[in-house]
């Protein structure tokens, strides 16, 4: 299973594809779409979404795993991180690729066994379980390929219980 | 000057195309875009954009004017309308349209002369400005309304500060 993971910005949006076969994660592709903080808000979020488009047909990923929530936040925040994010969304669904959200909380309990893990230590795990040779930067790209590796446990974890509920 | 205001939601988008002619304002069309409930979120954009790059196809307005940030809300509900605003802010730029914004300040000082009216008072001026025989419902398409009125209001008191610049 083919999983881009997407941590969405209207200044840097960071993804990461994972290829998930069982247990075993390997990364394909990451790094950070970036806008022109020159440009304004409605230019960079057609350049984000040119991008996005160019990107799923390039990688074709079987899903598309973002974040879900940022409770953590101010309203000006939310609102420029839910314009990138509704871009992001309408880029996947045009292409007809499925979407899986998390909250931050599921992302970081999944890739670092804490809820409350600092950018630092997600970033620590991100590059342990992916072999990397370093914590893969700006911290956006670190996410992404968090909220890739949060979809791979899940999926892998659901289908063990599906197979155990099956045995029985 | 044909300008079609716009009031970002993912359930509801409120919309009005108002022909400024001048001090001349002619309601051309309002309404209001809607998405279903039961669809996931990235589903309601996409039908949102098809909607909003239709009507803009449609209506071929010179300028599209949106409501600019809501500080009197909470993270949930930015994240949400951001998201809308988002797809809309995309669909005005792929159409290659002229976008500018307002706060909701500025749309009610101009509208009704006081930047704290209330919807209701918001929906009383539209209805007398534009001529109409009721107040548009739902509050999204009065409020849709009241932005192109406040657009068409921005623009003509510049041209008039130009000219008189100019003939100074």
């Amino acid at each position: 299973m083919l999983i881009l993971g997407i941590d969405p910005g209207t200044a840097i949006t960071g993804y990461g594809l994972v290829k998930a076969d069982g247990n075993r994660l390997t990364p394909l592709e990451y790094g950070a779409l970036r806008t022109r903080a020159r440009d304004d808000t409605a230019t960079r979020l057609s350049n984000l979404h040119g991008d996005l488009c160019s990107l799923l047909k390039e990688t074709q990923p079987d899903v598309v795993a973002v974040e879900q929530l940022f409770f953590n936040t101010n309203v000006t925040t939310a609102l420029a991180v839910g314009q990138a994010r509704g871009v992001i969304l309408l880029a996947a669904a045009q292409a007809g690729i499925h979407i899986v959200e998390y909250t931050p909380l599921q992302v970081k309990q999944t890739v670092t066994g804490n809820g409350r893990a600092t950018k630092e230590q997600v970033g620590f795990m991100v590059k342990a379980l992916l072999g990397l040779k370093a914590i893969p930067r700006p911290d956006d790209v670190s996410d992404a390929l968090a909220i890739a590796i949060c979809h791979a446990h899940m999926d892998s974890t659901l289908k063990k219980l599906a197979q155990a509920a099956k045995g029985r």
